[in-house]
């Protein structure tokens, strides 16, 4: 989704040379990711991921525009994993709990991908600003694909409950690592929570 | 718990006259817990909370010994609510999920206590030392009490799996507020989350 460079603008800056050229962009995305994730949102800065990216400044917000534009593109690449969930939900009714218990488990199972999600949580609990990304840019797009393919009464509900689950195992398993939770067999959780993303995705 | 002054302990210095007598103990612990969830974790000194109780730092020490320490103290008070949960669950199978569905909403609902919760979680998840006191003092003790109610195989993975869902929507509803379910009427959601919880915490 941001693998194709952005066509450049009409009236942008000439070239400076500051780090611009192919792959400017993706530095920039990867840059920003790594920036959010170890500084928080709050620390960090367009000017601090120009230069961890090497390039300008006057690049970053020209490809991207302001900090919250920066963070809306730097954590969308994070939730591309969970643009496969209308897939697993197309796959009929039957085993969907199992099969999204097991994915969401395997996500954040994955350091990977586990990294930049908790990174993306924790920013959205510490500032509003982050919060209003999340939810206004990221959460909706992909609630509102996910609703489109339950057949429940209140779909987009029914799937913030399930997401709501999985977000609060992360929290408990990962960050706050409770035990006996935190070195639970991940089969062990999907064996108890697969009935109940079953239950609110596909019982009326 | 918090509520009767601790014995004074042998050796400790001479009356100084900041701010000791009667209620000096209350008076710092009101100010650890606005400062925590003022400033968050990171930021709050036993210093600042001495300047906010009005006593001198070292009575902060005395009372409650380090930072962490005066944490778990601070925090131990916002969990009260919690104490009577295992009361929720000594009425008996029928109906507990419901029951306890009801009343986390309650203390959800109520900003005198999502206050506090929040700040406890959002410090939790940015700070490992946090997310440690919260884990070792508070959850442990808490999560043992209900687990022992508990007439399940594997007591406390259940009562984490519980708790592990209303942490989630809390965080969906009142910090990330993604609709419907931030504005969704409480009871949609007890009846919703009423069978989960008693699955978990009932059902071999």
């Amino acid at each position: 989704m941001t693998g194709a460079a952005a066509p450049r603008r009409r009236g942008r800056p000439a070239r400076t040379g500051a780090g611009e050229g192919p792959g400017a962009r993706e530095r920039i995305l990867k840059a920003a990711r790594t920036e959010f994730a170890e500084r928080g949102y709050d620390k960090t800065t367009v000017r601090g991921i120009a230069k961890a990216a090497d390039v300008d400044p006057a690049l970053v917000h020209h490809y991207f525009g302001t900090k919250d534009e920066v963070f809306a593109a730097a954590i969308e690449v994070s939730f591309e994993p969970a643009m496969v969930i209308p897939e697993i939900l197309g796959q009929g009714a039957e085993g969907i709990g199992e099969r999204l218990a097991r994915f969401f488990i395997g996500v954040w199972e994955n350091p990977a991908t586990r990294a930049p999600l908790l990174a993306i949580l924790r920013s959205a609990l510490t500032h509003e600003a982050a919060a209003k990304v999340l939810r206004s840019f990221v959460l909706r797009r992909l609630l509102e694909r996910i609703a489109g393919d339950l057949d429940v009464p209140d779909p987009k509900f029914r799937a913030e409950l399930a997401a709501s689950h999985m977000i609060g195992i992360a929290i408990l398993r990962y960050v706050i690592q409770v035990e006996p939770l935190a070195s639970a067999d991940p089969e062990e959780i999907v064996a108890m929570v697969a009935p109940t993303l079953q239950r609110y995705l596909t019982e009326a």
